[in-house]
């Protein structure tokens, strides 16, 4: 790989999200050259980005980094030493039925793109696309690292080696940064460190367990073991929440934050206070490494969200689905206006670390981060192969991940049915058999307080209404 | 092993359950002979079963046989060649709790004593007194065979392993028995052999999964391979329920058929219509190798036992206690007529294979049936080392469970959340910790339905009215 | 399957060894009929054989079984029941350098057609051919049982399943029997039964390990454990060796006993005084299971076999290709006689399991044998899928390894090279990497002990002499 | 753990290798300050080092540091942070044994302390040591992280773990950091940088394997591969062998390099040209990483040194013990010298890098290098929990190994023997059998060349020499 002619190829190059943080970084970067080829569906997007990311270029980086929107596949990929997976499954519109359809039946969700109702239909769909782009990768870049940011991240990132074994893929995430943010905050608050001082990379995690449904068992800074401080933390706030921590990316919410113009409803929609992080340190011992949000759709839903009052009342917020599709038609503005020039990108670094990670696999120095891959034994006591996130290190050319001790056996009780979930509805896909699909669906932890019948009417409704076939 | 003067030990000898059984197939052995020391916390029901044992032998059996009630444990275990445990943890009034408690938060359960809160519950109080039989047996009688028939099986006997690795111990139950029958019965509806001609043992099964919760993924009687005519048979009768089988054997309902007086009673609350057997295979596609009453406790309550009604229209019944209660005094009495002379005790084998498996392990005959054990590979798909049911081969001396291919996925979805509850409590009790205890019966597939303050308040209860500290 | 109308595919049906043992033993059999297809590369001799099985037939069996030479794979495979494998990769002109080519180098083979140089090189040519006969029973046959008598057994058994992997194929061979069988007489020798009255069928062995480099950790007849016994029989013949046993059944000489005109010289050339088998109790305390000259090839050949007279002094002979040549020439006259109605073959049943076997898979009586199959956890100390031979369940449609304790350390050690070099000639071959088969030859316990120059010279020699490409 | 007063226990406190190994380090320290508590059987010894050490840090350090002979274990050890195991199992004299008993049966070895006959008799009597350590660390300081530069260094390593499970021990060797230089010079010598200009830290390699016989199957060096460059500079020197490589380090030889006075013959006993590491690069296709005089014991004596000639013509030497014996006389000279301020000891940094994972376990600096812990799963394809070396990430108090992709089949064939043995030696000592001992030597790679008689006299005279009991 020519550090100075690299070849990037992005799927979902028209996005609004992940492509711009990617810009925005990229605006930084001096070390490394190249192209990123931008494929989208959606071509005019792609158009759009291409003229968004090349002005961004030419004003802070000399140009060193091309855009290039192209509308063919098998062209952006050939010869591509990375390749970027972030698209959306369907569009707003399925979302809505993925989180809001099983409410008639009780059913209430969060975030609904990972586990739950949600997360399986959204699977449904997502996990065809996946073995598309593992084809192509197998025919166009064999060779090259694909890095997906796509959820349900872990059924994508499984998708992509069943489907081509010799696949150099795996899935990043930032909420395991959020979580070392609010770690930092614990000492600072505490007076270990003045506050502000402490930086999320200094933090120093042991991290294990599934995306969005994470743990850490060990953390520190410097020389400091943060348990104790966390518990302490935990004795205080555990009732009242914790409100300090820095506010989500604003990633999360499909923009950046510089551009949102209603940022108190977007706070107040994707934000928490910890309080069921905290509430499950208390009850397993072990720091919930992922947003609070993320996290209660993993528990039974009697314990945190068996209805929007509760969520409320544990300090976090169902997102509706509706500010997505409102928030798009602003995005979508903004987009053109940058497109035409009568707004400018500002430059500003996202804190995420795919560019980092990008160089480390160039040989441009060596980190160990989280990461989600295939189980070669990191997570010795859930099944082989099944996508897991725990620390990886990461250099030329290559990722080995971090032996973790494994999960205590009652965490791990709660992760293994989402586990078990996640291989059945891939299983089901890959073998064409929307039955097996339903009965993964009906093991679900709310549906299975449905009767029967429910589980099958509602299954029913959500696929005719997001699949097309 | 002198198989002219073996040595039993009998745990529970007072049993007027399985003891009396045991006497009854004795009363026709005649390849071997020995003492039985029966061994129980209630001297009084030891000495009472000794007379009663005696009797029967002297007049079926020329007195091969001696019964001899034991008041030490020490005594009774020591140089025994075999050990049969068949306790009741705690007593009726214990069990009311398991099962009953939960009604008033909607939780209800057929049987109690294996999974959900029943079973949790009784294991709390079952583990240490078979932590204190294991450590006995290490020292009084370390080369023994132990039999186990206590519930909940899988946890008894794993635990009878975790306190000592080296014990040669199985647990024996007669549920895929009588699923066995039902395949006859199957075969015999169809016209494949007369009805009535086919005998439970030349139904040859192959089973796996765990005690209450077994499958059987191959079915064959002579060339016949069953599941076809299983398939056809479920077609007919899946919504109307089948009421030709033979019904559940009295063993269960705590005593000898040829003595309830009242049958009907019996048999409407411990039989069933095999409907729930029926539609998990009608789902899964594999033969579900327990009674209805068993199956049900172990899957969402919304299916099959959101309430009693729900039950009923299944075609089984919620068990209550009370009548195991009432019928306990009736045994009592019966026991004292067979004591007393003032009634014989009539000879009947049992169709169970306790004797048979224990004249194998003495090299008379080589058998292979079910039977729950650790598991050493032959469910590839679950941990290593919990207890599973699979069959095994029996030769002298020797046990050998046979590898099977694993359960299918979405069983295995079923299955995985019992076996970790199971490890859990197991865990829990070794370890004296009562929060982790807790934490097992929150996940609890009925429990996690409640608020947590609810779950804990259920729990704090049952554990109250049941455990001594 | 319709068990009076099986069809049976015998690839090797020219053979003069296997399949005459299965007409004796068909001559027999009146509970099954059907059709065997003789498949040969040597068409001829698969037409002889069908005119000598028919009038064996016609004479002892009224035509239940019909023989019927067929020269294509595809006819003779297509719908088959069951396949039976029984070749001889290349001739014994090959086999003559598998065997002597290396003696210049100073090392000898007893058999050559397993372990060592012989088995290796014997591999190089057998693979192909069992890849190809995978891919036809894939095409015409994918749901037949194959049942393989060739060796390498192992090696051709795996190489089966990593061709097809929904091949249903085990293993038979016969040299556990010939232990069980001296087992028997070490028994009537210590007076515990009468001279001669001991079923081999009755001796109970539980068998782990390779294929002729099996082991035996637990024996007995009846109610009797073996194991002192036979740590005294060792006591008093391992230094004269032990000649009461029964001769090595004449198959593993290529023919049938009552035909071999020469029986002395055969006798000699076969038999055995078991000390090699003693020697190895004495040392590691299980009783090895397969002929002395198989099992001195897996074990260094300083010990047993350094020359001709060291494998004399321990009471067996390396056998010499030139008798095998000279005794193929025998058969060849005898075959012809047979055919020619000069000579008339005589019936007798040959205490092999290959129909029992065949009837339990029918489901016409369930057994426990041994037999070589990928290890699916029954041997929990060897990789997963190799090939090891261990006890099996055996029923209708369905074979079931029974779960072992695995080999002791120090045995393992002995057994691991052996297993992993099996399987590096296999992926030498499936890669088609000759380079990667002469390092699992250099790695050979033999070869090991040549300079590489040597080891390179001999290998190149061999696979000239025996190998097409 | 304070990290300005630091216990460190220091087991084998007297020696004059590692012990002033790390006092030259700890010279340049001054993050950290603590006291080194030396304990050693030769309390005299330990006083010496006391003496010198004091001195030392008085000269360069300010006294940051404490040297302090300590005679009791139990006092060293109590409340320690660390703890150092470098002790000389026996002396000299039973090493001449060990490594010179064998040739007058043709077995020539030029280490003798890691595998083979040496490595085997020199386990039997540093087993019982470590036995006794992993005890009193038990007792005394559980929570201390243990590290062992003792070898056989997985005997050593995994004798501790078997003791005391819950041991928080790993072991360091520099055989990979000198494979490490020699890459470097590999790019220096292809012009892809100035010589002398690549710092060893900054190579990056995947090691995999076991101590002594590590293999590297990937390495970097900022953006570049350097596999192709190995691959040219093997084509180039694989016959006349490579001389360029910086010298061994000399601590290798017993003692630090400023201070030999004949450094010449040093040099000529512990250098090679790396023909060995060059060859097994052309066969097998990764980089051996560990002097060509370890690799040559781990493989076929008649490869690389079926004799000393042999050897010399690769390019290295069967170093006698004669030479260390006379070599510790010189260094007692020098000790004294030290001592009594005749002579000054030099502060040199050593290269290794205890300190620097001593530094990363306390939270300052986290870092990747490898090193030697049971498999947690980081070699999948060796057994679970023996011990392997491989690179970890070190961080405030916690190490996990990275996943390794495991060997490629013929190393592991290699490899796998000498796994089995270290573990067969372990069993014998555990259990108290010196058969068992026996068994693992006679199945050693050299010893299996001879006659059983002859090893079993081979291993009776060492033992007789070399153990007490
Ligand atoms: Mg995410
Ligand atoms: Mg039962
Ligand atoms: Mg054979
Ligand atoms: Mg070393």
């Amino acid at each position: 790989m020519n550090i100075d002619h690299l070849k990037i190829c992005y799927i979902g190059g028209g996005s609004r999200n992940w492509a711009w943080v990617l810009m925005q970084d990229l605006a930084f970067e001096k070390e490394i050259a190249g192209t990123i080829e931008l494929y989208d569906i959606k071509p005019e997007d792609a158009r759009t980005n291409e003229i968004i990311g090349n002005a961004l270029m030419a004003k802070h980086n000399g140009g060193l980094w091309k855009f290039h929107a192209n509308p063919s596949l098998e062209d952006s990929l050939s010869g591509s030493d990375f390749v970027f997976v972030s698209i959306l499954p369907g569009d707003f519109e399925e979302m809505a039925v993925d989180v809001h359809a099983s409410e008639k039946y009780g059913i209430y969700q969060s975030v609904g793109d990972t586990a739950g109702v949600g997360g399986i239909i959204r699977a449904l769909r997502t996990i065809p696309q996946f073995r598309e782009i593992a084809r192509s990768v197998k025919k166009y870049a064999p060779d090259a690292w694909v890095i997906n940011y796509t959820n349900p991240m872990t059924i994508c990132t499984r998708t992509l080696y069943r489907e081509f074994s010799g696949i150099k893929a795996f899935g990043c995430c930032h909420e395991v940064f959020n979580t070392q943010k609010l770690l930092g905050a614990v000492l600072e608050e505490a007076g270990a460190a003045p506050v502000g001082s402490i930086k999320r990379e200094d933090i120093t995690t042991r991290v294990l367990g599934i995306n969005h449904f994470t743990w850490i068992d060990k953390a520190s800074w410097k020389n400091i073991d943060i348990f104790p401080y966390y518990k302490k933390f935990v004795d205080k706030y555990a009732e009242s929440g914790f409100k300090g921590a820095k506010a989500a990316t604003t990633f999360a919410a499909g923009g950046s934050g510089a551009i949102d113009p209603d940022e108190t409803v977007r706070l107040r929609l994707f934000s928490s206070v910890e309080r069921v992080k905290m509430d499950l340190f208390r009850r397993y011992g072990l720091i919930a490494a992922a947003g609070d949000r993320h996290l209660a759709e993993f528990c039974p839903h009697s314990w945190y969200m068996a209805n929007a009052t509760q969520a409320e009342s544990w300090g976090f917020t169902l997102t509706p689905v509706s500010w997505r599709i409102a928030n798009r038609e602003k995005l979508i503005k903004m987009a053109k206006a940058y497109r035409d020039g009568t707004q400018t990108m500002a430059a500003v670094e996202s804190g995420e670390e795919g560019l980092k990670i990008l160089k480390a696999l160039l040989g441009l120095g060596n980190m160990v981060t989280n990461v989600n891959t295939p189980n070669y034994g990191q997570m010795p006591d859930l099944p082989s192969q099944v996508v897991v996130e725990t620390n990886a290190s990461f250099s030329q050319n290559n990722i080995q991940p971090l032996v973790s001790q494994g999960l205590p056996a009652d965490i791990r009780a709660l992760v293994m049915p989402h586990v078990l979930a996640q291989e059945g509805i891939i299983e089901a896909v890959f073998e064409d058999d929307r039955e097996k699909a339903f009965r993964v669906f009906s093991h679900d932890l709310a549906v299975q307080l449905l009767p029967l019948k429910d589980s099958r009417a509602l299954f029913d409704e959500m696929c005719a209404k997001t699949l097309k076939s």
